[in-house]
């Protein structure tokens, strides 16, 4: 990218929770910048600022070349060759199809397109090799430079990268997993502080399946056909807890090939996929192991390498299974825009966008 | 008990967190009758509103006769058969041994002696037969009177009476459990507010290792020697999280025996093995399970039975083991003030007090 | 009311978090027993357990004989004398007149008609006396047996509460007061998690005008051309605060005549203005004055009186104006259902219903 | 300072949550650095990292130099010019003296010295004149460099620089404030969570006279036998809420010249006191004027220019007194560590250090 002019991108649902993110973490970004926003058809036609009102809920202002750009509304006509989407479920399905047919490259944090056969579920730490995918798309006909990938869900993303250091070495062959999500999650107005003050609510509508049918995308491999299941038996159990950033979790796993605690560590700490590439997004230091008995936890660690940053703990003996330890991460960083704009990144590192 | 006269009763550790739902649980209680405080030396010879002072945490107030009682120190000699302890594990220990060989019966909370061979560690439920093992305390040669008598850990009651159906049914083999505990469970002043206020803590010191081996001993068979342990492995995960009461966890189960959900059900719903006596603590429905996708929940559930039924729900196939669900019970009272009463009942039941 | 058969009662808005606690409140009413419910055209005809669904958030469990009540749709022809409103300021307006002019008394906690000249705004407490304006309203007319009864806002019933004696014994002239709001208090699902956790709003639209003009109406004396107001100077500055339920304020006042602390706890302590009236919901001790430096605190002291007392505490001298005071009460309780339960009940009581 | 060397700096009471915040703080700051850390006697002699163990409650990692620094115990010889101080009360008096009079220049946040005629409570936007007093300390003679310099209580601090600008311009005369505070103003363990989850305080011992005394010291004039009184009456109701860090109040105030709502928020933003002052930690605007309707709120605003930054809104008239609005600080930034930073740089600058 060094020397290349910045290229514009559009936000997709620009209002909402994921969507102020984006914005927030394009602010500065040496490679992209915000050029258009697109909502709902309640905001078209008025300035980002006045578009989003008090719903801004982030602790950095409105970037003011952002706040002044006029929200599109659905379906309007884009210029950028990028677009980011966090659409809501109930429309991102079409319009990020759309967009892919009129040539534009859309990295989306909405689940619709996620288990697609030609679709990417891309975490470039992971599984880079499957943005391939893309090329299989009919939107890359003819040399169409449209396409769509897509980023987990924000409790899959941050198991996968604490699962995929073993499965690479030992193999992973079940997982039970049971989360402690952030509230942030369900964006906003989202959780109603009556369900959640002093409370735990042991359920989160369609989380569960996506932690077990995403990580079996993730971890499969490229094949002819597509991606072939990794073969993981999961078991998530998922509840919202009252905080306000970070998926924590207690992740055991059995794996296919013995290990000792030292190679375990070792497999972990040893994680440095993205090393030689200069994407700006990417965190130094993926996963950070934490020795103390009583990390990670969401106040103290959800922040670091810029949210990006997976942290782990308590890796430790499980009697039932092999291993057991707990994962945490930023669900809207690195969960959810934090992972669609490394996503873009990768593709702009390799020439694709 | 019926035309029996009220029996009065003493609380070892009155003024700490579960000493005052000791005393709360213990106001019009049919049975027995706070006649007696003990406290640490600097509350001794104080009334007990002076001594437990602002540290009184509950929302009723104090009751009346037991306010003006005078406080005792440690080993003053008391004349209650029966003493309830919460006393401080640093000294529970020795304390709960001196007054047994003083010939009292105690009901303790206090985790010192529940790995005892000779103690029993009871939930009336579930293994009431093991209070037999008081018997061969050396407190009860000759006639002695004396004896100690204890029940579970908070996290691990919660669990066990869950289990407990499950176990007599089909045979629990194993169990992977990760809990959601509230602050109310490590006393007061207990967790800081900088350590939960919109976090959660992924250790509870100590906490794991009680949940493996007191649910071996539950569980386990009363046999010539002792406690054979009930062989089944547990692999806990203990969290403290930003809730005042009720210990939630989710639990994966795996069976001996193969079992259809609704045998599961069945099993846990048919679960009254108290129902034929006449305990006043005794919850009519110990366990209650619930049809909703997003219950238990600890505010809204806590408190039913008078905080001494344990409520599950989303019970539900584990893809890697074979069952699970998650369960709620009250700490302080299910999981310890209630928990110790309801044993000091069936001991009065049977005439052993 | 002793003998009379008990009377049927209708809640208009029934799936409303207000609407719950009618329901909740009115389970084993020695008078009352809920006959109808009425909420949104949605909900009509269905069942009342299925129309509130998983909207149902108190701890106790729909009353069996509501569960199965049909739902009425807005406007439909109901049977029962008495109709219980917590309707949406949406619809309050019309809806209530609409029901009152067919005959209806309308106990209602929505604004809509708080401040109309010849609704009464009471509190029985402070000025049973205004409820005569009834007879001057047009559903009265020729025997007419409808009418519109309100109660006042769930902030300002705690400070009236707390200001009436003083008001009685020494005239109130000005007032500042700030206050701490729960959650509970914008319904459900109301208040943002994101919002609050953690957190604290300063701002809760038209709560602080409505403090300022309804205090003034409560206060005020019945004349011939209806109410006049008290002429107190009141500035309100509204905060909503991480609570579930109450209604916390701090609270200086500025006094017409000189009084000493002794008298104005007298004042306080003295005030059994409903002791004589044997009326279900009224508390025996309606302000409670606490004599601890910490107290009242919403955990501690919300749930006094089963929710309808007012508590009261730091009683002491305001240097800018004469004294002040911190101010409690259960906003969805005291401040809301069970205040308009109370008005019923007084109007039972006479005669009215 | 510019060509300056950079000045070793210690750190008294260096394990404690505001310690903490001057070694976080002090991190890459260009004129000072940290050199010694002193504590209590149980952690002298340990490398800082190990002394402060799990305590450390930042989200950001002790900074490599001090981790490796061996703790100092009470008394023991240090070699800095500046000491930060936020030593317990209970020894801050004896010890912040002991150094004074060894040569050192002690900028303390305990609040022993505060009210010592002699000692100037500074915030340096406000009364930086007030720092002259050093020079009538007896430590100050014979050219002794050492000397004692405070900051306010950390909610006084916030109030203060909220009400400076409008002192200047119209007088304040009265003053009625109700505090929302943090739980990290209490240190740590501090704040029990039985305490404040869900809850609400209105409490908080000592706060409240310093609140009315400090206020009066910083907004009075130096004069010949040290600081005259500003004779601004001030009634505050301290109270701690559910929040990590940023004390939020309401303020209403009595001027003693006339003002339009115009020429109070003019008042307020020109205030710039230090904007021709190159002092590192001094915030370019310190005190931003929101305009929405329900800011500032903790959550969103505390972190603003680093924490230094005080934000207020909704100014608006207050019927009782003249005006009144909310104020925002950061507790344990501009409201302690932060502050004594600020004014040892203002002392460097001069050349007092």
């Amino acid at each position: 990218m060094n020397g290349r002019a910045p290229i514009p991108v559009g936000i997709l649902g620009a209002t909402g929770t994921v969507g102020q993110r984006f914005i927030q973490l394009l602010e500065n970004h040496p490679w992209f910048y915000v050029d258009e926003v697109m909502a709902s058809d309640q905001s078209a036609g008025k300035n980002y600022v006045e578009a989003v009102g008090p719903r801004w809920k982030l602790t950095t202002r409105i970037p003011e070349k952002v706040a002044k750009l006029k929200v599109r509304g659905s379906g309007d006509p884009l210029r950028s060759p990028v677009l980011f989407s966090s659409l809501d479920a109930s429309v991102a399905g079409e319009l990020e199809h759309h967009y892919a047919s009129h040539g534009h490259l859309v990295s989306s944090n909405s689940r619709n397109h996620r288990l697609d056969p030609f679709v990417p579920l891309v975490i470039p730490e992971v599984n880079r090799d499957h943005i391939e995918l893309i090329g299989r798309q009919s939107f890359s006909k003819d040399n169409g430079r449209g396409g769509i990938l897509t980023n987990p869900n924000c409790s899959t993303i941050v198991m996968v990268m604490a699962l995929a250091p073993l499965h690479r070495a030992f193999g992973v062959k079940s997982v039970i997993v049971t989360t402690f999500q952030a509230t942030s999650g369900a964006g906003y107005p989202g959780v109603s502080s009556l369900d959640i003050l002093g409370n735990v609510v042991p359920y989160i509508p369609g989380e569960e399946p996506k932690m077990e049918l995403e990580t079996n995308k993730i971890l499969g491999k490229l094949g002819e056909h597509g991606i072939e299941s990794a073969g993981i038996t999961v078991s998530a159990s998922c509840h919202r807890v009252p905080v306000l950033d970070g998926h924590l979790m207690a992740v055991s796993v059995k794996l296919r090939r013995e290990a000792t605690l030292e190679q375990v560590l070792a497999a972990v700490k040893g994680f440095r996929p993205l090393q030689d590439l200069p994407l700006p997004s990417a965190p130094a230091e993926p996963i950070q192991v934490r020795d103390e008995d009583d990390r990670p936890q969401p106040r103290l660690d959800v922040d670091r390498s810029s949210g990006m940053g997976v942290t782990i703990g308590r890796v430790r003996e499980c009697p039932v299974l092999d291993w057991k330890f707990e994962a945490l991460g930023h669900n809207t960083i690195r969960g959810a825009a934090g992972a669609a704009i490394l996503n873009a990144e990768i593709l702009a590192h390799i020439g694709r966008i």
